[in-house]
């Protein structure tokens, strides 16, 4: 036997109750992060092989790739969380593609001191979201960055998923006649994370997030109904976002009566509290789809037949202008154009 | 024609000089500063589609799949910079499984405040990197954080390559005999970095990061010499991080003979300097390969006609014992247990 010397005793304790910059070095503690905290949590055959890159297995074909990181404040609000939000939007930007998610990557920057306990509920958070949504977690990063930056953490997803045969889904092919539906209410994610984070506390609210994960419910809309043109999740921009970039982007003129747009009495009031219009807040569990008129009804139903479609409503239509334009029929009877908001309506909502 | 009002008027500078909250809304600025600063510096057919996520053909086969955050500071150093950093980091990653690295999301989270010219410089090097890699950045994402956070910017890259069959790299593969190669000097980014960050203004150095896209030096070894066993780049954690989770991995004993290590002059004065071991210090442009002993010298010949290994070297060789150590064989001729670093030898590195 080899006669060795050994001068640092490791000493972590699973119980830690903060994280430390330790955590982020790439060392031991690191791995014991891993081991201890985020592992055990997010344990699958594709990840579990600890290699520098996840190895999986694909079929020739069309491969979504997508990417997104999130920022939001505070990191647990009404209805969600930001690993919830991670998982779901990555889902969500890969499913309005066409594609069936599949595989995530998870990237976390944390801030030195941050509570260990919010890092597990987190976690868990991302593992019961993405078992909800049928994909795994297969490769992953850890950072640490110093108390004061980061607000606690920061959470990046990229994902892929491959794109069935025939599903091509581009602002291309609207035609006039098309019709636009959405999957349900809007504002609520927006308005839920901002009166959170800003209301008074004598302010008690009814409202919480729509953060889901879309995939299912998208794939089954493409699985049951032909004639379906395009498709976007209004996050960050909301409502008016998507609308205003689909006339945009196709050069149709599109039209959406607000009288149509569902909205919950909660969120309305908290949109008016606040003095924001719910069309510009983001959703994050919200798909809004454009089909063809002969196949809307099914559409509708496909959707309706879906937990997190029930609310879905037909909200406007394309007409023959070739302006590029998205006009809104007021609920007074009034039109306006739509147009996405320009800035920082709420900062920091995902 | 239909009546229309607009209550915003976009007033975009494209020579704005820093980044603004608003330039993360999902809204106008968000799309301006997408238009005017990033995709002019990334542009390629498949990440012109604007879509939410980017489609790639794929041919059947295993892909490779990873991902890293950088948080390094400062964001520019002698020999390279974050973005440089952020795409070398994916595609060393991918390499070493074995992959053709293709393809690559960036993530940005900047900070209200940065400098654009900085976000114009960084991104003129991630473009410059991934044309050196021959990589396509096709999906990306921006969000901006107050003042204080993130340090001027944070970046996530995700990226994905096809693994060519017969290339399956594992630890568990690893015998007796095996030799071990290092690609080059070791130390250099790290100590780079820490002393751009660290130093008294007096103080000035040669030293600059190793930093570098090692897709084409990896694929061209693999493509001309059978019985490469194992490869991992040497970053958080350094030679010592991967040498002794070599050793530990596969089972067996690995002896590094330190007058081997290939080490500038200057890395190892700043490394006494600042009373670091080179061994624990990260690197960004360098490979550890494991290859069959009879292959070695093949193995050598190929990584040194490369410019990024010239001056690689055979550092060491895995033994009969089956104990999972990695001993050094020190230059005064004593021996020692190497051991990953325990946490934070230096933070902010990568």
């Amino acid at each position: 036997m080899t006669t060795v010397s050994t001068s640092r005793t490791p000493v972590f304790n699973p119980h830690a109750r903060r994280v430390v910059l330790a955590h982020g070095g790439g060392g031991q503690l690191t791995d014991e992060l891993l081991r201890d905290v985020i592992r055990p949590r997010l344990t699958n055959d594709l990840l579990d092989t600890l290699d520098d890159a996840a190895l999986l297995p694909v079929q020739a074909g069309r491969l979504a790739f997508t990417t997104d990181s999130y920022v939001v404040q505070p990191l647990e609000f009404p209805g969600g969380d930001i690993g919830r939000l991670a998982v779901s939007g990555t889902v969500n930007d890969l499913a309005v593609c066409g594609a069936d998610p599949a595989h995530l990557s998870l990237s976390l920057i944390l801030e030195e001191g941050l509570d260990m306990e919010v890092l597990r509920r987190v976690l868990d958070s991302v593992q019961a979201t993405a078992e909800e949504a049928g994909v795994t977690i297969v490769t992953g990063d850890t950072k640490v960055v110093a108390r004061g930056q980061a607000d606690g953490m920061y959470i990046n997803t990229a994902g892929i998923g491959l794109v069935r045969p025939r599903r091509t889904l581009s602002t291309d092919r609207i035609q006039p006649g098309d019709v636009v539906i959405l999957s349900g209410t809007v504002a609520d994610h927006g308005l839920a994370v901002m009166l959170q984070r800003e209301a008074q506390p004598w302010i008690t609210s009814e409202l919480a997030s729509d953060v889901a994960p879309l995939g299912g419910m998208i794939g089954g809309l493409l699985d049951e109904v032909q004639g379906i043109v395009f498709m976007r999740d209004a996050t960050r921009g909301g409502l008016a976002g998507v609308v205003s970039d689909m006339a945009e982007q196709s050069g149709q003129h599109l039209t959406i009566d607000e009288a149509k747009i569902p909205i919950r009495p909660e969120t309305n009031y908290a949109a008016e509290m606040l003095g924001l219009d719910p069309l510009d807040v983001a959703n994050e569990g919200k798909v809004v789809v454009v089909v063809r008129k002969h196949k809307a009804a099914a559409a509708l139903r496909s959707l309706r037949a879906h937990r997190l479609g029930q609310r879905a409503e037909v909200i406007g239509a394309f007409g023959e202008d070739r302006d590029g334009l998205c006009e809104l029929l007021t609920e007074v009877g009034g039109r306006r154009i739509i147009q996405k908001p320009y800035g920082e309506e709420l900062p920091r909502i995902c």
